[in-house]
């Protein structure tokens, strides 16, 4: 995904609600390039590889290959009356959790498919592509197929994050610890020190507006722009480092049950943590996509449960932002940071500089806040408003992509969402004070 | 719990953050009428009904009453250097959950103790009693001591609460469905109109002042003050009713994925909700404190999840109203309503009038807020900062109070909180929405 | 239970199978002398204590003593034309497994039963035993009302066991562990050496004649009376002790997967087993139905599950006696022993003496047979037959009776089951080996 | 395999107790025939097929492939001082439960090693085969080494049948139902009328001569020899079939809690069962390794459960035979029947003919004997003798071999071993009854 590339797709999102004639090339072509990323993510990966799921939460590699086609020809060519889907038993494996069209494969039960195989599972993206390809040319797609196709990319886009932070946890449950890829780049630098910037009270106006009633693309839950009053606060100016969480493991930090959440404490007690996910004993080295390795002082602290960041918050004397203070002092800045893009794929120190360092990329940052609804939110029609809306409840919203989130993905309006237990994203935490 | 008791509760409050002289003696009544309370709330109980536990999270009335007397002990009277415990070997038995104070019993286990018995914890409470009133009478207690007081009262009166739901529970386990009282009133009303009440959009001033820095008594997670944006909502003028909530039974409400949060559709799944807690599968009975009874399709519905308030709000095309719109619009208003005071011990009927009407008591409210901090939250310090901010993650706000709730423990500010699941407190729904 | 007491059961045992005229008093006599009994078992116990139930597999002595009392009720009295049931709606509540008399309350739950209270139980038990009482002054009982009248005798003395178990259980998990009786008699003596008695190789005629064809009472799985070839052996002369059984512990027999079964192996880490059920970490004292005491190195070795009794012998170097060679070393002997007669409830060191000492009473002796049919095994007819036949599967034999079995309830016929890891019963070992 | 290698097989195992030096050329054929047959069954499975762990009683084909091989490193090739492995980090991945060797990766977290790739376990298949191709045309091999080779191959064989139940399984799982092979021969015939065969009362002697005391290979799980005293029964003429199997499901026989074991009524229930596994709702179809076809109404009833073999023999009023019972009629049959070397893979009807038919082959026979120790029982010495003891709790025999079997595998004295509740191997049944 080179430079080139962001910046068309920044042309194609600046008009993408209702595209245009003069669009639907831009967005043929970000599909084509989304897809193809896919591919490349794959890549590296073995047929047995593209299989494992070792976990419920996770999917196999090959499933999110076949799944993000899967909405393309559920959402996009199957909408056509007499479309002749291209294998049609398949419908049943791939749907994730649209209650809507059907029914689907239990999600644990990912794993069991050997059949059919990365072979045919690419063959089928090929397939879909030609057919995508042929209609794009036909100018088949009108304006609500459009829309299903770019939202198809950012759809594929998220898939492609779960791809890496999967097949991530899959391979570190596997005691050779092999690496998914073996070229990574591996820079490091000297931690900042950390400043607070501070911000005073404040009505800002949030939220993106409504898609695709509005041409930038933007998921529903971004929706509608909305009023609030954000407190008077302090932000600190770069992530948590590991050598700062390490500071805090050395103290004791998860032997102390008043820094604690109830329900966190219960987790440290009943799964054993006492360190981040992918720290070995010794907290020195780590599992990462490219092996064991050193772990990094000066890099931001990653997979962190919300209990562990609300934690370490609640050691240093400051607390999580919340989602508010985070997105408006967000909304100025620029898609700074590493990210997947890079190919590094793993979170790097922030250079120094002014202001708020590293708002994108690297790590989603834990905010305060549990995922809901903005006031007046109103989920997409039909079966894809099963995308966002039915998901809020017992979430926290986490903010600014990360190490393995697409350039062109991310924004400042953007929310993600994990429940509190969840570690093996690329999650860590940017501390907040009152003022 | 009288109306001059409530009045010399009143007298108490408005002086009581730092009692002067002149207010130990209403700490001292105060006291005494919750204590007897507690009392007398067990009175109808046999010692095997005091020591059943029909679930974990619920809690036998027999731990309930020790419990709540080991809260004195440890904060107030074992306060003071060279205390003697009434019995040294309770304190592993009566602790809850206050991690800083030593171990403790695990809590599904709290109905295997059989030992000791109800006539013991009886006599224990007396001990207790005695203790105090000494103390009192020798002005014993200083400032930081009346303090744990006056919050030990509160405490205790959210057990009273919870031993009423808890055992509630338990009775309805029991196959011959026996009564906790036969002699409650069980009046009956016709259900007024519901109507929409609007509030435009405004800046608020929200929570309580934080106790004991101020006089009058909050919980520390009411506070602080602080200025909260509420958009331009619609509020309903009373809960939804027994009979509206059959109209989402009767059409195909638990059966509709659309209409449920992910969690709360899993959970229907796994645990075969069709109704409402205690209903019979008849959808015409239901158990109540007074044993089984006919649904009155005029009261207020009861003892519903978030997932299920969540769901028929959605059905009828409205939605939950968040924590600062319910707060703002009851801020101003009288505690009024079916309350633990009135003997009834069932929601019943509002009797029509204008504005808003069982803002208070009745049935607590869900909101759509998940339960967390004020911005510039501090927990009490020591021990008894566990009592409210370590539960902040997970669970969601309830407003309002219910009909087994003291008059004088319920306020505006009040926040009361549980997981979303949760069912077996009385717990209904007023509707809002965006305008 | 004195001696009269016992013989005047053998004397009705010489001819109970179809019961003459002459034995109809004999059978009056020992129904009104274990219903006595359990009522005596009781009386140590609150009624919070009649109502725990500290785990699935026990029960609540409440329910035991309303269980034994519906035994009656549904296949003696209730088996005539209109009878009218002391209450109807106890028949769910009280039904244990009698699949085939109609559903019943699930056996987790019977800890939930806060009524019927104690009280009422006990009044169902006076009410059931003087229409009883009425029943056989009139003569009303024919030839299988009196079989079902003895078969119920015993069950009851079954359940008197269970009871003791159960509470033993119970109250072993309040943290105060309180005793069950403070008057229990505590003798001690010193362990006589363990000696080999060997056996040749023989066919003998082993197990019960069927009864009721035949007079002498038996369940049914004792029947029929078939020949075994039991291959030469040697059985100790004596269970093996706690001083014998520590040496084990203290040798790392927990520790060492080599000495066990691969599902015990399992157990010992899942569950932490280090010592038998009810010692305290310290090897030194244990909880009894007389409250907390030391362990006396000389008695036999109790509360071990078939999986430690397993390791034990393996590490001896020995292993444990099959049921046939058990029961064909048995079959000669006097029923001697610690009973539950002698009110001590505790096992007790053997005295010295010629041959096999202790093979009744004292503690249950695994056997390393599964618990399966005889050759020609019948179940009793109707209902009846669930008593025994279905639970052939999984369980293992144990032999003997304990030191809280009655004494005119076991016989060298007897044959006791429980599941390999189950550990709250009276249970221990007697090694056996191959010559 | 065919008639000749069985032919040399039978030749070699005469001798092959202590394999003297013309023996140990039969040796070096045996493990080339019985390796090229593992990598044969691996033909036609894909990779992903290949790594595919369905539940944890399975493990992936790949695995299979792998920890045989390891078998011979650890037991042979690494018992010379000096060995350098293939790999060392393999060893903690394919040990099974030799605890004696040091630690293993979990069973159930098998299916998550995607790396060794099936190519990389081939190769390292080649490699060993190849290291003791070289040590046997060295003559390295000591006795003790032939004889750990010599278990080995049937080690191997073991894993051959398990690596076609669990692929079946894990096949299924897959809602494609895709076939393992599509050439398999799938030849019907007639159900011959079942007869009874009559024993009288009779002392066998059982069991194989120890190995490798003697020369002829048994697990040392089927010796001593010894004498058992037999009963009079009466055995069938052939296992149960499909058609008389349906005819227990048509008259209600998975409703009736009478039929059943009460474990197994209580697994009826929380699995659902309503027929035997792979069996379609329409009791028409079913799922083999030939994809899915017609229940041949003939063919003798498979993958059942012990409970469902009891259950059914009860209906039928017949009961399963013992290991006494079926051993001693098998003695002195040829081992004739479907096996694993007729590439059908799926029991088929018996030819008709006098006596006992199909006693070896198509369908592994529960019978009523749990699994244990013989009189006398002795392990082998050191790690292996971890194979079978460990096991002899807890599960049930069954007897005779099925369609997956390999011929050389199988015998009379051989006992194989499953829990009441598993249905994955190919199980079915035989009756018997008392006389």
């Amino acid at each position: 995904m080179t430079a080139t590339t962001a910046t068309s797709m920044q042309a194609f999102q600046t008009h993408s609600g209702m595209p245009a004639a003069d669009t639907e090339a831009a967005l043929a072509e970000r599909y084509r390039q989304v897809r193809a990323r896919s591919t490349a993510l794959a890549t590296p990966l073995s047929a047995e590889d593209a299989m494992v799921q070792s976990m419920a939460d996770a999917s196999p590699a090959k499933w999110h290959l076949a799944h993000t086609t899967w909405f393309f020809e559920q959402f996009v060519l199957g909408a056509r009356a007499g479309y002749r889907p291209v294998n049609a038993d398949w419908h049943y494996l791939f749907n994730s959790y649209y209650q809507s069209v059907g029914p689907m494969h239990a999600r644990p039960q990912r794993g069991l498919l050997t059949r059919p195989s990365l072979a045919e599972v690419l063959a089928y993206r090929e397939e879909v592509d030609s057919r995508m390809a042929r209609a794009f040319e036909a100018g088949d797609f009108d304006g609500p197929l459009q829309q299903a196709i770019l939202l198809g990319t950012h759809h594929e886009q998220q898939h492609q994050e779960l791809l890496l932070t999967d097949i991530k946890h899959a391979l570190w449950c596997n005691p050779l610890r092999p690496a998914y890829r073996d070229d990574l780049a591996g820079t490091t630098g000297e931690a900042t020190p950390q400043r607070w910037i501070e911000f005073d009270e404040a009505i800002h106006v949030l939220g993106a507006e409504p898609w695709p009633a509005h041409e930038t693309f933007a998921y529903d839950n971004e929706s509608p722009r909305h009023r609030a009053l954000v407190p008077a606060h302090a932000l600190a100016s770069r992530p948590v480092s590991n050598g700062e969480y390490r500071a805090f493991i050395d103290d004791g930090g998860y032997r102390n049950p008043a820094l604690w959440m109830s329900e966190g404490w219960a987790r440290v007690q009943t799964e054993g943590w006492c360190a981040p996910l992918y720290w070995e004993d010794d907290l020195e080295r780590h599992f990462t996509l490219a092996g064991m390795g050193a772990i990094d002082p000066h890099a931001p602290v990653c997979h962190l449960s919300y209990y562990e960041a609300d934690a370490y918050a609640r050691w240093v004397g400051a607390r999580l932002p919340t989602e508010a203070e985070w997105e408006s002092a967000a909304a100025a800045l620029l898609v700074e940071g590493g990210l997947a893009d890079d190919a590094v794929l793993q979170p790097r120190a922030a250079s120094d500089g002014p202001g708020l360092r590293q708002m994108f990329g690297d790590v989603w940052e834990w905010t305060s806040t549990a995922y809901g609804p903005y006031p007046g939110f109103r989920p997409l029609p039909g079966s894809l408003g099963e995308y966002n809306g039915k998901f809020m409840c017992g979430q926290w919203v986490l903010r600014g992509g990360s190490c393995v989130t697409p350039r062109d993905h991310i924004r400042a309006s953007y929310r993600n969402f994990f429940y509190p237990p969840d570690r093996w994203q690329f999650s860590g935490l940017r501390l907040a004070r009152d003022m």
